[in-house]
C-alpha cells in the first residue's frame, strides 16, 4: 500500500479484497464494499475510478502481501512450495482472488509482472537447468502443484476417505507437494 | 447423455455448457441459454428444475466427455498428462467450467465421484506406490501440473517472451509437464 494511503482507502481495499475473493469481479457489489468499509461508495470511484481498477489494485496488493508473507527462496524451492502451501491453506482468499482474475480479467498487470520477474531470474540463477527447461515453466509448475489440493474437485478429494482439510490429510498432501517439487528439480537440474 | 434425451434437451445442454463456461453459475443467464438453444426458457425449468441443477448436469457431462476424449492410462500417467494437456488447450471451456464449479458450487456430485473412483483405483493398482503416497494425491498433483499453464497468471506466462499459446511455447510446457509427472512417479514408486 502506498505510504500516502488514507485510512479510508485502506478500509476500502480490505473490504474490496474480501468482497472480490468471495464473489469475483462481476459478482462483487460496490455498495457492499462501501457498507463494509463504512465509507460512502462515491469515495470508491474517487479513489479507484471504477470497479475494474479497484479489482486490479486489490489483485496487485494481494500478490504483494503473499510475497511478503512467504519469502521466496530460489535455493530451496521445495521449502518455498511447502510454505506457500501452508499460507494458502490458512488464507485461501488469495488463491480465490487469483482464480477469479484468471476467469474474469486475465490481463497482464505491470506491477504483478514485476513481482514475478525477480522470482524467475532467481530460479534461473539458482538452478543450473538443463537447456530444455524455462524458469517460467518451473515456477508455473510449482504453483500448479502448490494449488493442486485447493483446486481439486471435492469429489476427488473426498475419495481419500478422510476430511480433505484435516491436519493429518493436509500434512500428507503438503509432503507430496514438497517431494514432487524436489523430484522435478532433481530431474531437471544438470549436475 | 441418457438415451431418452430429447433433441431439445441436448440443445439446452450444449447452450448451457457454453454459457456456464463463459460466465459461471451466478453470471449465466437462463434467458440467453433459451435463446441460444432456440427453446422456450420454461423448458429449462421443466427438464432441469433450476439453474443449479442444470449447472450440475452440465458439469457431470463435461467430465464424462473429457473422460471419453482422453482415455485414462494408469500404466502411462505421463502420457495421460500430455494428452489431457493437449485436450484442454483445444477445449479450455472444460477447465473454465471446473474452475467456476470450485469457486461457486464446490459440492460432491455422486456421478462426478464415480468418474474419479476408477482412476484412483487404477493408479493404486498400476503403481506400486511407497506407503507415504495416496493415489488421490497422485491424481490431484497430475491435474495440478496439467492445468498449471492455463491457470498461471498472464503476467507470469508473458515473462517467457514468447506468445504463451504459440505451438512452440505450448510444446515446451507440455514436455515440462510430462517430464514432471515422470519425475514424480519415479521418486514415488518403490522398485
Amino acid at each position: 500500500m502506498p505510504p500516502d494511503s488514507t485510512a479510508t482507502e485502506k478500509r476500502l481495499l480490505e473490504a474490496a479484497f474480501a468482497e472480490f475473493a468471495k464473489h469475483g469481479l462481476a459478482g462483487a457489489r460496490v455498495d457492499r464494499i462501501g457498507i463494509e468499509a463504512a465509507a460512502n461508495k462515491r469515495l470508491i470511484y474517487l479513489h479507484f475510478t471504477n470497479k475494474e481498477q479497484l479489482f486490479d489494485t486489490v489483485v496487485t496488493h494481494s500478490i504483494a502481501r503473499m510475497s511478503e508473507a512467504v519469502p521466496f527462496t530460489p535455493d530451496d524451492l521445495p521449502g518455498y512450495a511447502g510454505t506457500l502451501f501452508d499460507h494458502l491453506i490458512v488464507h485461501p482468499e488469495h488463491l480465490r482472488l487469483a482464480v477469479w482474475e484468471q476467469l474474469e480479467r486475465p490481463v497482464v498487470r505491470p506491477q504483478e509482472q514485476e513481482a514475478y520477474r525477480p522470482k524467475v531470474s532467481a530460479i534461473a540463477r539458482a538452478q543450473s537447468l538443463s537447456t530444455k527447461l524455462d524458469p517460467v515453466d518451473i515456477l508455473a509448475l510449482i504453483l500448479g502443484l502448490v494449488t493442486a489440493w485447493l483446486s481439486a474437485s471435492p469429489a476427488l478429494r473426498q475419495l481419500s476417505k478422510e476430511d480433505a482439510f484435516s491436519p493429518k490429510r493436509l500434512a500428507r498432501q503438503r509432503a507430496a507437494v514438497v517431494a514432487a517439487v524436489r523430484a522435478i528439480l532433481r530431474s531437471a537440474v544438470t549436475a
